[in-house]
């Protein structure tokens, strides 16, 4: 079972997942992304995953067989596990906690396509349903607090396996770093009763230089305190705290906006890894949190690796202006 | 004029410092290690580098030349500048401060030495004299708040020369990190009376499983909740807030613990990169931090590369059991 433990100092959760773990010897080297000629996420391959929990599949298709468009399994080496029971306990002055919590596989597409942004909008637009529709089923899990969907593609941001994919963890807490927006949004809305992401948007758009797209409904910039190179924001532009209530109509610009997005990014920067986070709101947030939080989506491509002095400071140091990766992207054409 | 810009919504610090920057055009792929013939960092080469600010040099020998052991010169590509006025700007909503500050690097050794634990403790003791020193210099400037000193060693740990350097960079804010940890500190400190680290201190020599060593003033440990895989604390036994108040005894003690304790890391991991990060109070804390905060040396071997969900959540998958890389570590013969 795995656990999380709490750093006494900060109040930071780790999840200790031993599963996962090869022996201490095993650590000798960094691991190589696999270079399989299997793919476990290719269409006729579903007996190499864990059983669906949810998939789109076209009519007449069999569940865990071909046919589908977008599945969603079980990670095969998860961090948390769904199955026991919550339990919080004290190790003399340390918290440890059962490793209760969900961990997913969404696979985006059943040809072997390397790159998310190759695949058409309507492909995407399903990948982002499958988002929604995770999240409104996991919600009504009373033990379970906040949700974090993401994607790796590419090596350098993480990712183990080539074929298109997303990831799905949901905790039974509220990550530190959750909590820290969540907490900075609720003193600017309580100081100023205004959403602190929606009074950005619009000093982004009246700014305009760090704009990279500007669609109906979502508005993509680079933060003006980016931490990373390129680091690139989508947000839609009406308010909403929780990525699970986004209407259909958004679902579709959105696919359009992120395909977009990426392949700027692509195109500016030759096809980097990047890691993209949807921030969203924990699903059980009070009031305040549904009119201060803002979800949205970070993409940050891994071009540069993270020293000494961001481990121990949380202070990034990044050598483009945000300015001018906002002006470059914006220029870019795909 | 590098400068500093504030996360409206967390509060984090970004050094933006477009004088290290590449074009955008340049970002193309990751930067890799240079593997250059030419050291900057070996005796003999002391112009390559910008003239130094403290050296230790044997009798005789005159300043930028040969005849020194460990050598203190200014960051040829500083993130932060010591030139020029504090300033403290708004932007709309923004926050935006001149980017002053202190970015040195101290070279370890003047021979093409690339593994800091290979030189002699008479060495590393010069290396932690030099910390001290610059230290008590800079804290003299009352525009500068709060000091970091790291060494990466190693491409993965960011590393950009091999020859042996630590590096040292003072910025003009307390990092977002630091102040959680000084506000959890803080915090226990108002509830019990006591610093939180000379607790942890007490009951990981009580429970041994933790322990990687135990020195008369010295202790080892792999923390309850490590983020990453063998991560590996050295803390002194007495309380102390500030590195720059350490006892000449006591670095001659925590020389030999370093060595070591990167010996065993070393042999243990089949030498891995890694970053130390040593964590100190802020120049000008205030009484109760004196007493609730506590320096030590913070140890992270990159065995795992990062992905998208630590970035988003700062929730950190440790997939070793500390207890076992404890265990492994204080059982690993050097």
């Amino acid at each position: 079972m795995p656990e999380l433990r709490k750093d006494p100092i900060t109040g930071r959760w780790v999840i200790i997942a031993p599963d996962r773990a090869k022996r201490p010897t095993d650590f000798q080297s960094l691991p190589k992304p696999a270079a399989e000629e299997f793919c476990p996420f290719c269409e006729g391959n579903e007996s190499a995953c864990p059983n669906e929990i949810l998939t789109y599949r076209n009519h007449g298709s069999m569940p865990n067989q071909r046919g589908w468009r977008v599945r969603c399994v079980p990670n095969k080496f998860p961090a948390l596990k769904i199955e026991g029971q919550f339990e919080n306990r004290g190790v003399g002055m340390y918290d440890v906690m059962h490793g209760i919590g969900a961990h997913e596989v969404i696979i985006d597409c059943p040809q072997h396509e390397t790159r998310f942004s190759n695949l058409p909008p309507a492909n995407i637009r399903e990948v982002l349903w499958m988002y929604h529709d995770r999240l409104v089923d996991l919600k009504q899990d009373r033990r379970l607090v906040h949700p974090m969907v993401f994607k790796n593609e590419g090596a350098a941001a993480g990712a183990s396996l080539e074929h298109a994919h997303s990831q799905l963890i949901v905790t039974p807490v509220v990550p530190i770093q959750v909590a820290e927006e969540m907490r900075g949004a609720k003193e600017f809305f309580g100081w100023r009763g205004r959403c602190i992401y929606c009074d950005m948007i619009r000093q982004e758009l009246d700014d305009a230089h760090r704009i990279v797209l500007d669609s109906a409904n979502f508005v993509v910039f680079c933060p003006f305190a980016s931490r990373f190179p390129f680091e690139t924001w989508i947000l839609p532009k009406r308010h909403s705290s929780h990525y699970e209530t986004v209407q259909e109509a958004d679902i579709d610009e959105l696919a359009q906006v992120l395909k977009t997005t990426l392949q700027k990014l692509e195109v500016a920067l030759d096809n980097p890894s990047y890691n993209y986070i949807l921030h969203t709101a924990p699903f059980h947030a009070d009031s305040f949190d549904l009119q201060s939080y803002h979800w949205h989506l970070e993409i940050i491509p891994r071009l540069t690796g993270v020293a000494g002095f961001e481990w121990g400071s949380g202070f990034y140091i990044n050598s483009v202006l945000p300015e001018e990766a906002g002006e470059f992207l914006r220029r870019t054409e795909v």
